[in-house]
């Protein structure tokens, strides 16, 4: 099973490919796709995004996609902006038919370091190990390629069990 | 010519597409694109709406796109929710290789009904009347109407009469 995960954002979104055969995670790509110039203009700029993720998607063919949940940001205009750029990624993953997965950063966190609390060197430095790199990519293809594992963990999961789980949780 | 204007929504999406030749404006279709049940989940939701446009799109071969700038909530969720839609749908247009226009609803209601703060139902009496109808469409997609009438009005005024205008309202 190969998935994609997603870290997104308007000006940089992170995404990150592996492959998942029972426990063992195999890498397969990570990178991030810039929108350009801001000058450019809104729909260019989505259009950036929607263009690059789709190019991502026809050369690695992932079966599966997880997105990161967004921060509310403090600054209205950033929570649309951030949301405009999540919404253009999403309909390029539901274009190519893949199902779409969300995870909040808090779920990535405790999949990958086992604490919602981990800061970002964390990640990478766990990204890395559980993919086994020689080093670990930068930031957000990092935090994207956590999304990934955090779905693939997630599916591994029986939904009985997960949701007893959560339960669990909230019972605490 | 022909326009394609939106007014993107995340349950529901107002699309109207006219022609225009001249000062010619003529009514071609319109109507409204839902999300359905919120209980999709989003990427399902954000999905309905690009398959929704990109069929509108493939039926009617519109040659450019408007779309309305969208309110800042006061509920950041909302924004939120809001900026996705309107991510999903211009991707939608810019995977169509559409040139993409944005116009705030001001902008709109000073195009259509000459005051900015015209209310609904007179968006929606000007709109059946600058296209000749019968009767109104329904608001989402008198709106929509609207984006792109305001659309082509805009890009009937050349450029250096346009930015003298927006000059001689900035020194009011």
């Amino acid at each position: 099973m190969r998935w994609i995960g997603i870290d997104p954002g308007l000006r940089i979104t992170g995404f990150g490919v592996i492959d998942v055969e029972g426990q063992k995670l195999t890498y397969v790509a990570s990178g991030t796709i810039e929108s350009g110039d801001p000058a450019k203009g809104l729909p260019e700029r989505l259009g950036a995004l929607y263009t690059g993720i789709k190019e991502v998607i026809d050369t690695y063919q992932p079966q599966a996609a997880a997105i990161e949940e967004v921060f509310l940001n403090v600054n209205p205009r950033s929570t649309l902006m951030l949301g405009q750029a999540r919404g253009a990624v999403i309909a390029a993953l539901v274009a190519a038919k893949l199902p779409v997965d969300e995870f909040s950063a808090l779920r990535v966190k405790q999949s990958i370091v086992g604490t919602g609390r981990a800061a970002k060197p964390q990640v990478q430095e766990m990204v890395k190990r559980l993919l086994r790199l020689s080093r670990a990519p930068g930031a957000d293809a990092s935090d994207a390629l956590g999304v990934a594992i955090c779905a693939a963990h997630h599916a591994h999961i029986p939904k009985a069990i997960s949701s007893a789980l959560a339960t669990k949780k909230r019972s605490k």
